[in-house]
């Protein structure tokens, strides 16, 4: 970038390191930080910082919990259904679930999906804890809800496998055209599965 | 945001205010930057507290420019013309055209625009300091390159209106169609100009 000060030029890449933040919106975000009031870009550094210092993982779901607080809402929460699991890839896909209001059982984050091209197997991912916890014999079901896609779906399976004597009962997520969409913008797998998992009226 | 850890709400939230960010992207940030190196997350936090304490404007042109060195490296860069003043709203402005590489005068940010509604009048803009420069003598064409808006004409007019009498060449950027567009989806407007400001074939 020609002629541009050191410091604006951090912040782009910083930016930039982001995903789904390019060279441009990068450029544009700094721009705006050096006009907008000064307390905007503070509130983030403040927020940056603290991300990491203030934050742990549940001790019993692997869930992000404040520091201080070693097992997370959810798992503390005596309304919240301690045999219905719902296994997640990211905590970000708590937060997404949690905000459908659909669901009152507890949760269980992997922190990734198994992707034997980048080298990440079972003993990556919180599987371990997973079995224990399943071995503690509240669970009455586990509904794997791990991404609707290859890697989400051989986790999926693995999990399947490793799970399937325990007596529990083991969904995943139902897979079909998604509401509000449009048959003919359906991609051919998702036809299928919606052909394939129909359901009757009722 | 149910059971989310105030960590993460207030990184959500600081991202929320930035423009073009929405709460979703702003999850996605947050929750990325908890399990990405927190490298990221602190180069991130150090560019925005150097931001406003290391740059400055420009004490000619009024394009950002470091603390400690009061004109910015194209005003003092003796390679540029002098003699030919491009008139922009805003530092990245600056930034945009430096990038086509097709421009080798000087610049002028006005920092804004002339916007009765919200009450910026010609002097919250370096507006008085353009006059200036262009009385100092040295200044053959000024090119007013404020956006193609309702605004950035307006402004462009009474900076003409202003300059009228100083005897320097006054020009606006081009309008037309952009380059790569299709005729199909241009807006009328834009269209009209295209055809008002059409050109000989050479």
């Amino acid at each position: 970038m020609p002629s541009l000060p050191e410091p604006i030029r951090n912040l782009i890449f910083a930016f930039e390191r982001l995903p789904g933040i390019g060279p441009k919106t990068a450029s544009r975000l700094a721009f705006y930080l050096l006009r907008a009031p000064e307390e905007i870009a503070q509130n983030l550094a403040n927020a940056l910082n603290a991300l990491k210092t203030a934050t742990a993982l549940c001790q019993v779901c692997f869930n992000i919990t404040l520091v201080d607080q070693p097992v997370c809402d959810i798992c503390t929460d005596p309304r919240r259904d301690e045999g219905l699991l719902c296994v997640v890839e990211e905590p970000l896909d708590v937060l997404v679930i949690e905000q459908t209001g659909g669901f009152s059982g507890r949760y269980h984050v992997l922190h990734g999906v198994l992707s034997p091209i980048e080298g990440i197997g079972p003993e990556d991912l919180k599987i371990q804890p997973l079995i224990e916890r399943v071995k503690s014999g509240k669970i009455r079901e586990i509904i794997l809800a791990t991404n609707p896609s290859m890697e989400g779906d051989a986790t999926a399976l693995y999990l399947h496998q490793q799970l399937a004597g325990s007596g529990v009962r083991i969904t995943r997520l139902a897979r079909g055209l998604p509401v509000g969409g449009d048959l003919e913008y359906a991609d051919q797998n998702t036809l299928l599965r919606a052909l394939a998992g129909r359901q009757d009226m009722s």
